[in-house]
């Protein structure tokens, strides 16, 4: 099997892990229409992994379409939703795309900032493999746990 | 004369004060044909008066047009430069809305949130006068400046 061949496979451990569970969660949330329901994580979260070939196949230069708007919403949804969850105060995000695809996300606990990010290139958002992404979050979440440790007094205002 | 008549006027000392100001070099850096170049400071600012008469002439729901939300960039474009201006810190504004008018601004030095507004019914948006636009500008101003008083560490971040 290849690596991503058995990322895929349900039995990997990536799939116990709160971050992909969360993302998962994120995207039955906007699924109105419940195509996901009898689709297994794996299949869910496909999307997001963009290998090397497949991202050579995208223009280097495109809109983002809805769909993958969606996707990055439910990227920085899944680590706002993580951060409260580990602070126990209310992370909010905020995606701010030009219709190029350019911009910033940022996540607010409070009056602070936890994560700042600026975006590019959003038509090509992808990740080489589900455990880049995860390694991508788990950062991202540990960065921000730090300010919030840092400066709870914000954090808490 | 009118109060709102009065206010027009260009010798009302409002057209000195630092943010008229700064709206009207807002509003002039979006207007890229030089439509405004002969037009006075009351002029250009005139569509952010909007008299309860005005405001009632507009439905109650409806979705904000471009020049409409370029009024409420220049708006809070205005207040972030004002901040940077006062602080020497740079300030960042972000604006997220729905197409139907619904959303937030938010301006952020280093990590700090500064100000935070919930807006709705942008397509309304406007106020009585201009010293109430004013008002509101200095506030947000005031109220700001106070938060990165009190959190240098994290403005500077």
């Amino acid at each position: 099997m290849t690596e991503a061949a058995m990322e895929r496979t349900q039995d990997n451990p990536i799939f116990e892990s709160d971050f992909v569970i969360e993302m998962v969660r994120q995207m039955r949330a906007v699924d109105t229409y419940g195509t996901y329901d009898n689709w297994p994580a794996a299949r869910i979260l496909e999307p997001f992994v963009l290998t090397r070939e497949k991202k050579r196949e995208i223009p280097v230069i495109g809109d983002p379409d809805e769909i993958t708007l969606s996707r990055v919403k439910a990227f920085y949804n899944a680590i706002a939703a993580l951060i409260e969850k580990e602070c126990g105060l209310m992370a909010v995000p905020m995606l701010n795309l030009t219709h190029e695809g350019f911009g910033r996300a940022i996540i607010t606990v409070g009056k602070l900032v936890v994560m700042d990010r600026t975006l590019r290139d959003v038509h090509r958002f992808g990740y080489d493999s589900l455990s880049r992404m995860k390694d991508d979050a788990d950062k991202l979440l540990s960065v921000a746990l730090e300010i919030i440790g840092e400066h709870s007094a914000v954090a808490g205002m």
